[in-house]
């Protein structure tokens, strides 16, 4: 397996991860010999721009990605557990962005700024995290190294992204017929989305009271942070925004620092950019996060409800297609060809 | 001076507060003898319909409340610190949804479902909470009451109400504009609004890091709930939804108890509504809150990040103009008069 200038696949190319994969290798000029696409036999036909050239949409085989180095795959997990081992078998490295592998033992699950390290252990397949954990983990660990951190209580502002492309478009069809005073079934998302919000709809563990979503961000921040053990609270809500997911975060330290020393730690931190301005009051927003790399982080002060002083309140805003999803993946390939 | 039957007079009748107080004097059939409208200059002349007939708007004077028994204030603190004394003077009990009395030791600050006993000590002036004090306050203290809150965490989700009609407007407008493809630029809130949320744009204090909204939920709750020494932490922020707050909620307890016991416990109490349906993943909305008297109430479970158990989470939403804030006040008023 060459995996200096190596053969590229996509798969899942024309969703809203895919195409936000696409422009990232070309943004970012990753260095690939080949870049092949496909898709669903709904997408077949279809082509796409990468770097000048309309590239085919091919329906997936087994046999397609035979000669793929690389192959990022966005397309749910049913897709990943059909075809992933056999690329693997191939002799592909698989960076999966679905759920499939995440919490298997032997597959990395990773998040560059926080565990890079992880990526030499793959086995073929490198799981790329749920976008909620990727954000946080971006914002959570560097605290969590320099300090140590003993409790997250979260509560979730995502946008209609997560939920792909078509619930972007419900977001943007229902809103329009809300101002316009027409009637709108929602199709894609189970509530109304215009100007509302409700609880993330994945299922709902009757044990536990969490919700899919919840139970995944728990789990992956634990495993991508390596505190199995780390106690988190978290609240998943869907607001009506298109691309990109905010975060209240409380975040329990393991000793006092004061705001101003986690802004120090946070500000050199990688992946990470500082918007914390009381005076103009602006910090992290959806609006400015979208088409960002970086995740963006503010309203860094003491939570008042830890007398004690360990705790520190945050505000956190990323591009859930891009750092929560399709970059994540492209700077994990990036390391594969290192 | 006469409750019974009492000359009732509505400052600010023309904002999204002041349509609302209207609405609830009219729909629970307050028995008043005669409404007076009053407004700022710009809205006099109009006229707003009560139980049938055109009430004309007038321009608020000092006299022009001389033969109010009740004066339901929904125009801002500098016109409640203006007139609000007057009106006292002049014998009437004055019901203010500014924050220019709330914290004033002998001003009672009342949501009748937890304190409504407040009310017999007022001295003129009777102060109805902020939007998110109030909406919280009827969800925590059924559970403060039978168990003991000794700690609260809480991400906001709040609407363009709060910020009255000119901002409801203002997010319909840029987000008609954003649809459209057209440039849209905000001239009553801070940040671009359409599918955005922000950080809630009132002044942020240097040392706490805390904005005008948090420290107004912080301390009202501490008073209406006699709990002067409750530790809250609050992160409060502005959602693109049009009418009702929404709040993630974790409460610590002096002991532990089942979610089971705690959804008893909030079922049987007034003012709230259960809508905790994780079959159906159905659980408080904005939409459906919106026009409803009742604090809807729901994701009632374990927080994940407490081992000791004592901690329960929660999902709140509510019309912020009407429990938020003129049923609040209505409420209040019909307390005066039994």
């Amino acid at each position: 397996m060459s995996l200096n200038h190596p053969s590229v696949a996509i798969v899942g190319a024309t969703g809203a991860v895919g195409t936000e994969l696409i422009a990232c290798l070309e943004q970012r000029d990753f260095p690939l010999r080949s870049l092949r696409l496909y898709a669903s036999q709904r997408s077949a036909g279809r082509s796409l721009m990468f770097r000048g050239d309309g590239l085919p949409v091919e329906v997936l085989t087994e046999d397609g990605l035979a000669g793929a180095d690389i192959a990022l795959f966005s397309a749910g997990s049913a897709t990943a557990r059909g075809f992933a081992p056999a690329a693997v078998g191939h002799g592909a490295v698989v960076v999966d962005n679905s759920s499939a592998f995440r919490m298997d033992a032997g597959v990395p699950l990773v998040v560059p700024e926080v565990n890079e390290g992880a990526i030499a252990s793959h086995r073929g397949i490198i799981a790329n995290p749920n976008c909620v954990a990727i954000i946080a983990a971006v914002a959570l660990w560097p605290l969590h190294r320099a300090v140590g951190i003993s409790r997250v209580i979260a509560a979730t502002y995502q946008a209609a992204s997560g939920a792909g492309a078509a619930a972007m478009a419900e977001l943007r069809n229902a809103t329009g017929a809300y101002l316009a005073g027409r009637a709108f079934a929602p199709t894609v998302l189970r509530h109304p989305y215009a100007f509302n919000l409700f609880s993330h709809d994945t299922a709902v563990d009757r044990d536990t009271g969490a919700n899919g979503e919840e139970t995944k961000v728990v789990q992956e921040l634990r495993k991508i942070m390596q505190a199995p053990n780390l106690p988190i609270g978290i609240t998943c809500i869907r607001v009506p925004v298109l691309r990109a997911h905010s975060i209240a975060l409380t975040v329990e330290l393991a000793r006092p620092i004061p705001p101003a020393a986690a802004r120090e730690i946070l500000a050199a931190a990688p992946g990470i950019r500082i918007v914390d301005d009381a005076e103009g009051n602006h910090y992290p927003m959806p609006n400015e996060a979208s088409g960002q790399g970086d995740v963006l982080v503010g309203r860094i002060r003491r939570d008042g409800s830890d007398p004690s002083g360990r705790s520190l309140a945050l505000f956190v805003a990323g591009d859930q297609l891009l750092k929560g999803a399709a970059l994540n993946a492209v700077q994990i390939a990036e390391r594969l060809i290192m």
